[in-house]
């Protein structure tokens, strides 16, 4: 039975192999004349010794954690709770936790580190594939850069659960109990979760430190172009790109995947322990798995739809994949649950498990094209802010803010809709158990993520595409190359919000079932909204996102702020350099080291705040943590929608005006449009995408120390 | 014993006739010369234009929900439950909650009438006492205004609650149980929570219309500066301030002071019903209205502390008026608690309760605190935005959002250090008895409002300071009169501060007791935040101060971009105005007429929904409508401090570069921070205010309809 997870692991090499051509043909395209390799060298070089000097910080943490783990969940004998009933005992090891954190944490970094780096590579392989073979050409290698990110962070998400499921539940037998086991696997999640919550803000940090510092003094002080080699902090802007919206995304995704996988898994333990058949607790761990094996599958396959035909739209070319790769998944899982389920005594309804699949799926999308709606300019929210910016920068702010909170009606709307949709379906599916509903729910999250490969490759094409256009410009190649990789930058915008859709609307149904996993491993039927304790936790929960926030944003500003006194000085001290003379040459690497070292030092407190808190409420009352993580999930999923669609909707707002609408660049109504996309970075790119891998943390955090909380 | 209600009527009583007195002090005083009362007229004629257009919208309104608690509530036979025995019946007769709810609404519009009535009386006299007499004779002549405001919302509340007692508790003895008696003065509390939503979401459109219509056309476009006649949106501005900062502001505490009262009274019918002693319930239930009755007083005594003594600040005579009057109410209510409780058996511990109202006391000036911190010039917070205000309008933004998020920590740290207090004291006060902890929940919030009349008092005193400066500025007093009512007016701005951070921590604890109140009457043991129903609840509840505030500024907007259109033909049509030549005269009646149709109709849409949508909910799942209610409190709160200090600090760093700092008047960071004031201006002054009474409407809404609900 068990040995399906080598079919899983398989699914999950498959995935892995693919990544490894796709970097092997990305490789072997030719790189451009010296020039370009130099600058494409000198991001490269940011890039990576930014992400060692990160992952150097993360060791520490990572072994900090794992100590905490290992010392105080060891051997710590837990009662497993159904109900008010005891119905056996686990002598749950903290230490195979702890080493699964480990796994899951050395997996994420793995992850990132090789699809930065082929993206790194990638990039100014596209900017010379555009001047040589056109748009097509282009397409082709930023997706392919893309898809090694893509696959890698889904390949070895899945392949790492295998293992750790293969080594410590089948061959060790460490613990006897599917409670016990569903514990160890739910630490491969936290290592997961703890990676991406640093290298998001981190990555955040320093993305938007660069990009607001570069703009404010390169764009609004000097009056020099984007992307202009005279700005000194133009290279620590595209290497921004690359340790955030490469390395700081697909770590996002990487802990939404596992965390999606781990939730049902953790679940299972208590709902298919009635199922009424011997193996009945084993298929329902290992049915997420499956799911996310065919997932893979669709993934790989649907990536060689993404084929850019001469003249036809870069966008239909992508959208073939994405949407390939859910037709594939949607059809294929529904095979795999009819067939891994059909002789589950107690599933009357195995049908209805796939129907709570599909529901996450579907809102999925759905939120995705709200995203759509709020930051594409073809749609009303977009052009209001445009139009509103004709009387100033404050009405431009106010109609922005007030789009994108309107816009967390439709998201929620939607949410509600999944989760009533995946509870009633999982309920049906499986009549007269407890909690059956709320696997229903944690499949959907599945659902949403089960082509995670193919989101992230579509994601990670854009910072690509765009950096792509960053070294044209730096390079001096032909404005036409610059308007190609333009045309797919503007396009990686659009199919970013979607992935942004996808994460916060998997962490907000993937942080429930964590919650009601949570509430069984601490054995409390109820959690009580109306006791204080509770309502004290609500409000605590709730205030979290909004001072994570705050210390994120407060981190872009001071940097930034650092930034542009580098810059001014520059500018000051070294002759010639504003005016572009030969033989003045900026000191990149300064503004390169400023946004290191910012995004390295105001990482830390926010992040560690998230991981520590839930453990010092957890400690106090068991019900008051379960409001906080309440309060959390409910705030962060309304900011993060709220700061995603409002910076992407000020972003288009602009990019609309300089398209040549309401008077074009240069006018009053741009300088509006300009303070909107400003504000609007932050929200967007740090402290927005933030919020949900801040939400599982806690999370998981909550599952792991559960132990620890029951007195 | 319920005769006792009489000396709280007639506590309030006195605050009414003592209102009268000021009344009379403050239209005896001179009213200044014809231009003066020429001006005055105008303002006057506008802002009661518009509160009679508001009270006939409203009045339907009133109808209706009268109509429908009376058809849908009618002689429904409510058990009495307690836990889950069921231990009585109770006829609960709709009619006279519905009764109740037209008096509770009929008297939050007279305070609202009365007190603006005087208060534009009362502003053309401060500037002419300012011409005359200073600024000591202003100080007074401003403050008496206000007191009247103060203790007419004080006086009119008491006295409505004390009347519904006695004539339908004690003489008509409607309703057999104390659980029907408190569901119909809850009928009192939600007529004045419906007139508080409109008359805060309409005032607030409506002068923050004015403002940003007057203040981006006139400063920006035409270059003329505040206040000028010049300006054709000058008249609605300043009836904007009586509309929105006295009558809506009023309206605001008023429903805030009998929500206090109310939420207590409801909880008291199950809490005493074990207590012990026979009269245990109707003391439990008179228990909060005497505290009241002791605050009324208590504020009648301080309005004698608030004189202007030659040289000194006029702070310091605000200062002593709301100290002293907390201190009178600190030990007053002491006495009263050990008195009226020293027979009831269950209660062990008298002084428990008081230290519960105390511990609301000290929250709710804490609260103010913070709100000071972070909205004076004096602290780090404003001036780190007027200094961000150097690198342009983005920072300023992202500056002031960061630290109105941050500012939420503290006042959340403080609302659940009263709440966990106000608890453990309250059931420290009856041990052994079920909700006495929430009994004393209940009591801080009195004891944090019932200074109510001095502190609405203070509040109103600034927008007629305010005034007084435009009507100066318009007749061309001489510059020292404005340089006084500018002195009065900037102090203003921290008294409103700290009155939102009352009204705003009250309506966090008052819900929360109104809360327990609705699970007491639709007869639930626990609202199981487990449950999916209850999350979904959760995130409907969360988003909609979103959708509310969105739709608030939304129409502040849009009504401001009408109000832009209008003064742009005035100048364009009408020969000579902006130039300021002798015989052109702007239409003021014009612009006062747009702001008021915008408000009127804009109003509408988020009132009826913060109305009907409890409603809805509870009808599909009662643990839902807890969940919704739940959200709504955390993510209002928290939308309520932000919104109100992000505004404030952008105000007063305005202010602080205006004081001559950074460059002072004139340069571009004055520019940036005029955006960041331009932003904050419908954050703190519509949407924000609208939070505490949502919150509360819609408890009071789900505990009204409570018997509708049960099936």
């Amino acid at each position: 039975m068990e040995y399906w997870a080598l079919a899983t692991g398989g699914a999950a090499l498959v995935g892995l192999v693919v990544a490894f051509l796709y970097a092997k043909m990305v490789t072997r395209e030719a790189p451009g004349d010296e020039k370009m390799q130099s600058i494409a060298g000198a991001i490269r070089e940011g890039a990576m010794a930014f992400i060692r000097r990160e992952y150097q910080v993360l060791a520490v943490f990572v072994l900090i954690v794992f100590a905490l783990i290992a010392i105080f969940i060891w051997h710590k004998p837990v009662d497993v709770v159904e109900g008010k009933r005891i119905i056996g005992e686990s002598t749950y090891t903290g230490i195979y936790t702890a080493i699964a954190y480990v796994l899951g944490a050395i997996c994420s970094m793995t992850a990132g580190f090789v699809g930065m780096n082929i993206a790194t590579k990638a990039s100014v392989r596209t900017t010379h594939g555009a001047e040589e073979g056109g748009i097509g050409r282009a397409l082709t290698i930023a997706f392919r850069g893309g898809a090694v990110m893509g696959l890698t962070v889904a390949g070895l998400g899945l392949l790492g659960l295998s293992v750790v499921y293969l080594i410590f539940v089948k061959w060790w037998q460490v613990v006897a109990t599917p409670a016990g086991q569903a514990s160890i696997i739910t630490g491969f999640s936290l290592g997961a979760s703890s990676v991406a919550l640093f290298a998001r803000v981190g990555g955040g940090i320093y993305t938007k430190a660069a990009d607001v510092g570069a703009d404010l003094v390169g764009k609004v002080e000097a009056g020099i172009p984007e992307d202009d080699p005279r700005n000194p902090a133009v290279i620590a802007d595209n290497v921004g790109d690359n340790v955030g919206d490469v390395a700081g995304m697909g770590a996002d995704l990487y802990e939404s995947y596992v965390g999606s996988i781990v939730a049902p898994i953790a679940l299972a333990a208590t709902v298919f322990a009635l199922s009424g058949s011997p193996d009945g607790v084993t298929r329902g761990m290992l049915l997420p798995m499956l799911i996310a094996g065919v997932g893979i599958v669709a993934s790989v396959i649907a990536t060689l739809f993404v084929r850019s035909k001469e003249g036809s739209h870069p966008a239909r070319a992508l959208n073939m994949g994405s949407y390939g790769a859910a037709l594939l998944t949607t059809i294929g899982t529904l095979f795999v649950v009819l067939f891994w389920l059909r002789d589950v005594e107690a599933v009357k309804h195995p049908i209805g498990f796939w129907i709570s699949i599909v529901a996450g799926l579907a809102a999925g999308l759905a939120i995705g094209w709200i995203s759509e709606i709020y930051t594409s300019d073809r749609f009303r929210p977009v052009k209001e802010i445009a139009q509103s910016s004709q009387t100033g920068a404050a009405t431009t702010i106010l109609s922005g803010f007030s789009e994108g909170m309107e816009s967390t009606a439709g998201a929620i709307i939607l949410l509600v809709g999944a989760i009533a949709g995946a509870y009633l379906a999982g309920n049906w599916a499986m009549p007269d158990v407890a909690n059956s509903g709320i696997y229903g729910i944690a499949l959907a999250a599945i659902g949403m993520l089960s082509t995670t490969g193919m989101t992230v490759s579509v994601d990670a094409y854009g910072p690509i595409a765009d950096n792509a256009g960053g070294i044209s410009e730096m390079s001096g190649r032909p404005p036409e190359v610059r308007r190609i990789t333009d045309s797919l930058d503007a396009l990686g915008n659009t199919t970013a919000a979607i992935a942004k859709g996808f994460a916060i609307a998997s962490a907000g149904v993937t942080a429930l079932a964590l919650f009601k996993a949570y509430t069984a491993a601490v054995g409390i039927d109820v959690i009580d909204l109306a006791r204080w304790q509770t309502v004290v936790g609500l409000f605590l929960g709730g205030m979290f996102p909004f001072l994570f926030s705050s210390m994120a944003i407060k981190a872009v500003g001071r940097a930034a702020y650092n930034m542009i006194e580098e810059v001014r000085r520059q500018f000051r001290e070294i002759p010639g350099l504003r005016e572009g003379k030969e033989g003045a040459r900026a000191e990149y690497a300064r503004c390169v080291d400023i946004s290191t070292r910012a995004a390295l030092k105001r990482m830390i407190p926010p992040a560690s705040i998230a991981v520590v808190s839930p453990v010092v409420i957890g400690l106090w009352d068991v019900q008051a943590l379960a409001g906080y993580l309440a309060g959390a999930l409910v705030v962060g999923f309304l900011m993060a929608i709220f700061m995603a669609n409002a910076g992407g909707a000020w972003d288009n707002a602009k990019k609309y005006i300089e398209a040549g609408n309401l008077g074009g660049k240069g006018t009053p109504t741009h300088a509006a449009a300009v303070v909107g996309d400003t504000v609007g970075d932050p929200f967007k790119d740090t402290a927005g995408p933030c919020m949900n891998i801040m939400i599982k943390v806690m999370s998981v955090i909550a599952l792991v120390f559960a132990p620890l909380f029951i007195r």
